[in-house]
């Protein structure tokens, strides 16, 4: 996937960075641990520090001193989860602050405009997040505004997609993208420079030049070249990879609603693909239906998504649920657990969920996971850990964070090999299937 | 000045760990900030997670992954300042816990096998803070229980130093110290190999190992070799350098008190130092008196402290405040200013002191201090650590300590590097005297 700030190699899990950061991590470690691209809440950085701070600052990317690529999601989510007195119209929603109480109003014209203001790579169009359990004739009322928001939401970015901060490459003044970090990239297979995928970062390269040069005549969607599923032959050998030119604005991605009906799900998917959209996102899950009824909702949906398009999956899931959605196809992940769980200390491991305030772990001079290749588990014992959060000191949230990034990442660093090499299906017989795994 | 787990170039700065963390950043953060020692509050290790935990794990050092030297206060300013019912006798002090409530006695005995438990490379003889202000004749007899505290320390130390957890060699599994990252260390001029200095720390070379052997017929304490301020004539040019030998057990340190009155810290210093040890601090300042009397307390005890042996002022101060002091011939200090003030926003810079949080940062996309070259100013605004900070985000405290220890280290090292070229007059005459700096 290439984007303004760079390439993304899909399947991506992509770490939550509410409000420009990662909680606890900094930045230069998210680049030792190989992160490719952050989600950030426009919901959040909308309340705080405020769009048009970050837009004076150069967009999101160059406010958080973050060079690689970054997405937003609409704010739909946030203002469904976490603000009061919320009131929906088909103009969009009334909602206020979870900080202040203060009054504000989203709409599919206002979020695409944060959006553009706060300069994400990727955006998502603005849709209601339709509540569980919902009557069918509720979800298929919210259903049908968030195809009218889909349209309203894509009209706006177009008429307005060059007011991105970075556009045509004046605005930014970060360096070219530093593929040092991908440490298992293949960009070594990608026929052009660095400096192309960048048209918003002037590099010293002369193809880099040529690119912000004619930035302002192209008018294309950011999201450019195949994703990783269609470079693939159905053997899972990789085909030729099509030389692509460099995108110069941002991605507006659709989403997929229809509550828990399968063939609301299925319309909604094929409705939103009448819009051409460089990629497409499945929303409205995790939303308090048991699981089985969310790999439904994903198996009904996906077969209607273009496949050489990026497929996103909001807000799930589990290590398990992660790789059964990788195998149904979902190039693009997101989701807190790795981030929150770690803060309240509980530590993904090889040998399955452990939580570090235990006694028994008191005395253990072991890493948390013996197989993992962290710099935690390099350095720190697990009796460290358990001082450290059992002291409620700072650093716990800090290291557990950094852990638990590292195990989503490397699920995912295996899965893009297993892939690349044709052997995704033997990884996928050694992970147990999510629905027997423990809630 | 040579420790088991390492050389520390003086005058030195000790970053607070209080519980085995500076709070809220990674050892590997701390080593790349060129730290050299690290303190650590025995009180706190004693509460939690317990001196028994950290000596079955082979010591604080091993325990918190930090295998450079760390020093132990003896508890005595702890008990002092933070626990509830105090209760002062010959003895010792009997205490509640800050954290439960629950009953301790801290005794000259039980002080030394804590600090001989958790293993630090330099541990403090148990004394009373004289609190401030103090009656002459309150001040007198607890500077005389200081002493005699002071000899009940040093025999129980002497009879039990041999239990440290590193004795030897045998408990320790950390590497032979590295170092690489004292970067500007004169390692060089040192005559000796590196794995010399760590009896306790069983190297690869043949010298380790032989220091290894003879360690338990070795009875030295564990400071050896000059410190800085011997290594040079009177016009700040080094002088040769004795060759010395490793050491094997910890280094004991005893303390000055005596109150506000200056002829009671002269006899406290004098009658201190009839007692031979590998150092000498002086304590019980910074307790509520007004700066020029701290200033006088240390500028009547220093005289009577031997220069040739490690001078250690405790729990102080400004960056103002410190080079002051180092012209006073201090050689160790340490302090929770610099990490204290980050965790409130407040930064120090080559301009003064800097409040993060003030909206005038909102837009200001220029780093903390121009002249700094810590990682944090190389890469991130001012706008977006306001941001952090006002966000209350976990981030903001790494991020701002970060910046803080590396001003008080570079002070140090400017002075260390003055010294060595025989300027440091030069820098003193160009620092405002500390008196004339706001409080």
């Amino acid at each position: 996937m290439f984007t303004p700030h760079g390439v993304v190699e899909t399947p991506v899990f992509m770490p939550v960075g509410t409000l420009a950061t990662v909680k606890g991590v900094p930045q230069d470690t998210l680049e030792e641990l190989g992160v490719q691209i952050l989600l950030n809440n426009t919901y959040h950085l909308y309340l705080r520090p405020g769009v048009e701070v970050v837009r004076s600052l150069g967009g999101v990317q160059r406010f958080m001193a973050w060079d690689k690529p970054i997405l937003t999601d609409s704010g739909g989510f946030q203002v469904f989860s976490l603000s009061e007195l919320r009131k929906v119209t088909e103009d969009g929603v009334a909602f206020r602050s979870h900080l202040d109480g203060s009054s504000h109003m989203f709409t599919p014209e206002s979020s695409m405009a944060a959006q553009i203001g706060l300069g994400a790579d990727i955006i998502m169009a603005f849709d209601e997040c339709t509540e569980h359990p919902a009557e069918r004739g509720r979800a298929r009322a919210s259903m049908e505004m968030t195809l009218r928001w889909l349209k309203r939401s894509r009209d706006y970015f177009e008429a307005h997609k060059e007011e991105v901060p970075w556009f045509g490459g004046g605005a930014s003044r970060l360096k070219a993208p530093d593929l040092s970090s991908a440490r298992y990239a293949t960009a070594e297979a990608v026929p052009f420079q660095n400096g192309d995928l960048s048209g918003g970062n002037a590099g010293p390269s002369t193809a880099s030049a040529k690119a912000a040069a004619s930035a302002r005549d192209d008018k294309r969607c950011g999201i450019d070249g195949p994703t990783l599923s269609q470079k693939q032959g159905k053997d899972g050998t990789p085909t030729s990879i099509p030389s692509v030119e460099p995108a110069h604005t941002q991605a507006l991605f659709g989403i997929v609603q229809g509550g828990m009906y399968p063939d609301l799900r299925r319309e909604s998917a094929e409705r939103t693909v009448e819009i051409d959209l460089p990629g497409y996102a499945i929303g409205g899950l995790s939303v308090g239906e048991p699981r089985p009824m969310t790999y439904e909702m994903v198996d009904v949906a996906m077969p209607y998504l273009p496949d050489n398009k990026p497929r996103y999956l909001m807000g799930v899931g589990t290590p398990e649920e992660i790789v059964h959605y990788l195998a149904q196809g979902v190039d693009m992940m997101d989701c807190v657990l790795p981030t929150r769980a770690a803060r309240h200390g509980l530590l993904y491991t090889s040998e399955g969920k452990l939580s570090i305030k235990n006694a028994q772990f008191a005395r253990d001079d072991g890493p948390i996971d013996p197989k993992c290749g962290c710099k935690v588990c390099g350095r720190y014992s697990r009796a460290y850990l358990r001082h450290l959060y059992s002291s409620n000191e700072l650093l716990a949230q800090t290291l557990n964070t950094v852990h638990n990034l590292a195990y989503y990442l490397d699920t995912m660093r295996r899965v893009r090999q297993a892939i690349l090499l044709g052997e995704f299906s033997t990884l996928l017989s050694g992970v147990r299937p999510p629905h027997l795994s423990a809630p």
